[in-house]
């Protein structure tokens, strides 16, 4: 299937500022019509070779190495070029091709080491195939390179980067490329370290790619990932401009604890170095003044020593005891006070942000939806695209430190105003994948998960299975065939163990949950009438669990206020927030997609890590 | 001038989840026919007021409240209705009213405190005229509400929120208006403090609106300037979708520092509270063991003195005298080894990162550049649009801490195709805004700069002057009637103050320049062949100076190498980074747009806090 974007592109490489087109251009012309109009046309393409071989030529049997006795397969070409071999062997021959600048010229440089023609060891010519990939598209173009070109060895190790110009050309022999490239000028030529190049291997496994993060992408099963993410992305966009929302970008730093939680990331210019030498000067300064004492009260403990063995003068030996005695008071007094004060400055109950960048304590946001808020209370509807923090120390498949979050937030919106949003934004970034990535999810049903497209497909056509929190409750008391790890009773919090058992096993599809236990869901939800539930919901899709979470907020000055009382909050941080209920309050709700679980819940990979550009988890930041 | 996006929009609530009409939908097609088709409709309309005035109608003189005699002014209703009249005085013509619902029927509570109809003080009849605004646009919907609707008190303040139901109607008084809206329920009403509330003044410096940030987009200007911002950021994603770019989202989180700089935030989980109160136990511990030896040593010594006095055991007095020398010493050897360890642990040069959530030190990006080009070498063109953040403790009207910008990363492109791609990229967003922002531009050009219109045409149509900083320098040396802070001279890093002469008095146009000297651009910037200049450029707009900084990256190995050492990084950190030119390295350029920059420029304001939903500066960061 060729879209309506693929169209738009077009052999010309003006589109994208370089002289090469792109080959999913290229490839896709090819597929639509069979290579029609194509053959013959000259391009220069760029890319990194994923696979190779060489196929050498027969060479003379005079010049023939003696190591050389492998003899030719079948594969193997039989055409000998006689202009090459007269000009390995025949200088004059070879300089006359030069001055006419005949096509088969061979570079002197390639020849000068044969001393003696007859001796020598001439590399045997060969034609290179090349499967070029340039991450434009899953497909390879296969470029066909003649050793008279360049240098076999250099372009044959997977990963080397070449920008070739030649003739597309039908393929010499039938296979499943309609079009090949005849590559007469190679312009660039980057090398590979074969033997630190990590993607030499074929088939790494995933996990340990991550530790290559910079070379992932080049990898298909990465590349293919992050061309999905990429129309996950614009999709995003799209929709919300579709529906008149105003893209707000929401801070990443912030004092405001969104959730209320405990894991968040610190943001500062303070110099642990610098404070600690702070510390150290305290206790040095104390401390010379200390000894200079101590020194002293020892000089007077000799001179009283030694006046008692004299006896000679009481009322000295009495002036010197009670001098003694005040130096040692004030040496006691000194060790008290510098004890006292490397104390208090080691135990400073308060630490001290009044230097800091901001004079303040600051943290990586873990939500936007606070500020989103208030610009919904202005804007009306509104939305945000960013990455949001949370410091968990977990290797869990479905988090990262740093996630990208879709949050969207409308005023003069109620509970199920959200919940509708929610459900047609997801139908809407499935259905945008299936119609732009027909390729990149053939590869991933091929590779990785043949559900997905069903998976996909099933979310753009079906309504997902809504139940109150108390309905799936019950639902899951009932539950005979499976042990849960957390027990099944009123006011706890579902777990991906729950609610994957709806999702997959009971309804196998969709399922919406609203109305938590307050309890469970952070402060600014809406409490309902019953007092005990509030305006939350999570919409849990297959395989990857909750994608989205959202709710109605809470409007009511006096009911936010309490609640914050309740969970033993730092009322005076949300005081900002607490204005809008203060000041033209109104009915909002909204919702957060987890961006990158969706990039998850398409590709059917199982670990987070692997759709994110560069994953940040616990102890790993590599760059 | 109404916009395709625009005509998309119906007066179908059904477009943004909730029942409510946009006014932008309302006002726009009202403008557009006349409001022919839209007078007789009902309508549900949120928003906030933005000014309002209450029209009394007279009463009878018989129930006028003795202090009320300000009399009639000309513009007030002289309408009286006798039926309202007649019910506030006889009860049963209220109880019929009540019972027949008569349209004019006022409800009981509000008559209720009157205890005796000639006696009491009935409130005065009155209308009220809102001006509503909700964000979707400039203009305002004049909303008619009868204090039988409403208590006119609750509706009055300005930023008062109302959910009204009513009859589109023809204004009733010529004017600017062409519709309102006659409101016959009032759904919600969201009152304001008024003592508190600070946008209830008019008029408040832009300077002082920044320490409300959460009501900031209220105002008429700030709710402008983020309309346009959020055209001008799926303007972006537009462009590079477009041009078959894959957005990449690189983190914020790094361990590389990208540009060699020093102003970086940290990302931290260590508790400085907790590291000081380690530093504090092990000051306690050696301290406490120090004083039992010193309590032990003391005893001994009177030990000693009681012996030397009863002269009775000469053995045991050299067993004693022994004892406390081995206490002594071991007193002396613990009180050096508590001091070591404190000053150990106060002094230790290297701070411990081993404990770190990422077990390494970690930064607030600078910069994606680095990032974007790893997947640039693999994926071909990317884009990437995020926060980008810098601690300059600096108050720059063009400086935030925390800053949006699009980056850019090609792959197979030289210093030409990333300027080219750079100019089209600023005409695109250019032209966007003036297609979609027809209203916003000329609320901007009335009230905050005239020029805005012109300046984004000019970007469209001329192309911008080309200087090399050899020509710049040329150039800015024969200024004569200027005198720069920074002396010409080759080499300089030329300020805003040289940037700005060129593109406001020189050329009055954009102005690119490029080729700078090697010392004033980060390392991966490609040098050139002269050895004194890297393949740099900035994009120059005229009133707010650099708007797009670009070049060409080195892919030579042994020359960024070269260029590490030189500048005295830590190569350690950059191992990655050189091993996308050990490879397949390509060539490959890009560019970074300063997006907040583009909207200051967009809007003609003069500091970039105001243009940034929440920004954040030194010294402050509000929520």
């Amino acid at each position: 299937m060729s879209t309506q974007q693929e169209h738009q592109l077009s052999l010309s490489p003006f589109n994208h500022y370089s002289n090469r087109v792109l080959l999913k251009t290229l490839l896709h012309h090819a597929n639509d019509d069979g290579a029609v109009g194509l053959v013959g046309q000259r391009v220069l393409v760029g890319g990194w070779v994923k696979s190779s071989k060489e196929v050498k030529k027969p060479s003379l049997p005079l010049i023939m190495d003696n190591n050389n006795n492998d003899g030719f397969d079948e594969t193997r070409n039989k055409d000998v070029s006689c202009v090459e071999i007269l000009q390995s062997r025949i200088p004059l021959v070879r300089s006359i091709f030069h001055v006419l600048g005949g096509k088969g010229y061979v570079p002197r440089k390639k020849l000068e080491h044969s001393q003696h023609p007859l001796k020598a060891i001439i590399p045997q010519p060969s034609t290179v195939y090349l499967l070029l990939t340039d991450g434009s598209c899953v497909s390879s173009l296969q470029v066909v390179v003649d050793s008279s070109v360049a240098q076999p060895s250099n372009l044959l190790p997977t990963g080397t980067c070449i920008l070739v110009e030649g003739q597309l050309v039908k393929p010499s022999s039938e296979g499943k490329h309609s079009i090949e490239l005849k590559a007469d000028k190679v312009l660039h030529i980057g090398t590979v370290d074969i033997d630190n190049y990590r993607l030499s291997r074929k088939r790494i496994p995933l996990d340990m790619l991550r530790d290559y993060s910079h070379f992932r992408p080049r990898t298909t099963t990465v590349a293919t990932v992050m061309r999905i993410r990429n129309v996950l992305s614009f999709a995003t966009h799209s929709f919300f401009n579709d529906h008149a929302f105003i893209d707000v970008q929401v801070p990443a730093i912030t004092s405001t604890d969104s959730e209320g939680f405990s894991n968040l990331f610190k943001v500062t210019t303070l110099d642990r170095k610098a404070e600690k030498e702070k510390l150290s000067t305290v206790y040095e300064t104390e401390g010379v003044s200390l000894e200079v004492v101590k020194a002293a009260a020892k000089e007077k403990s000799n001179q009283v020593e030694n006046l008692k063995r004299s006896e000679s003068n009481r009322e000295a030996l009495a002036a010197a005891i009670h001098d003694l005695r005040k130096t040692n008071e004030l040496a006691s007094h000194l060790e008290a006070r510098e004890k006292k004060t490397i104390e208090a400055s080691l135990k400073d109950d308060k630490v001290d942000s009044s230097e800091d960048f901001f004079s303040c304590q600051t943290y990586l946001t873990v939500s936007g939806r606070l500020h989103l808020a208030s610009y919904a209370c202005a804007l009306g509807n509104v939305y945000s695209f960013g990455p949001r923090f949370q410091a968990h120390k977990t290797d869990s498949a479905k988090h990262a430190a740093e996630m990208w979050m879709v949050e969207a937030e409308m005023a003069f919106a109620q509970l199920k105003d959200s919940m509708n949003c929610a459900n047609d934004f997801l139908k809407y970034l499935c259905k945008r994948v299936l119609e732009n990535c027909s390729e990149d999810l053939k590869f991933i049903a091929k590779r990785i998960d043949n559900a997905c497209i069903d998976r996909l497909q099933q979310i753009v056509s079906v309504s997902p299975e809504m139940l109150s929190y108390n309905e799936a409750i019950d639902v899951l008391r009932k539950v005979e065939d499976k042990k849960f790890e957390t027990n099944i009773e009123w006011g706890i919090d579902l777990t991906t163990e729950h609610l994957s058992y709806l999702a997959d096993v009971v309804y196998k599809k969709p399922v919406m949950i609203y109305n938590y236990p307050k309890e469970v869901r952070p402060f600014y939800v809406r409490l309902n009438d019953d007092g005990r539930t509030v305006a939350a919901y999570d919409l849990i899709v297959p395989k990857v669990g909750t994608i989205i979470s959202g709710s109605q907020n809470e409007e009511r000055l006096n009911i936010i206020s309490s609640r914050i009382r309740e969970l033993g909050l730092a009322r005076e941080k949300y005081e900002w927030y607490l204005d809008l209920r203060r000041n033209g309050t109104v009915k909002h709700s909204g919702f957060t997609l987890k961006f990158d679980i969706m990039v998850l819940f398409t590709t059917g990979l199982s670990n987070v890590r692997d759709v994110i550009p560069f994953p940040r988890s616990y102890g790993k930041a590599n760059n």
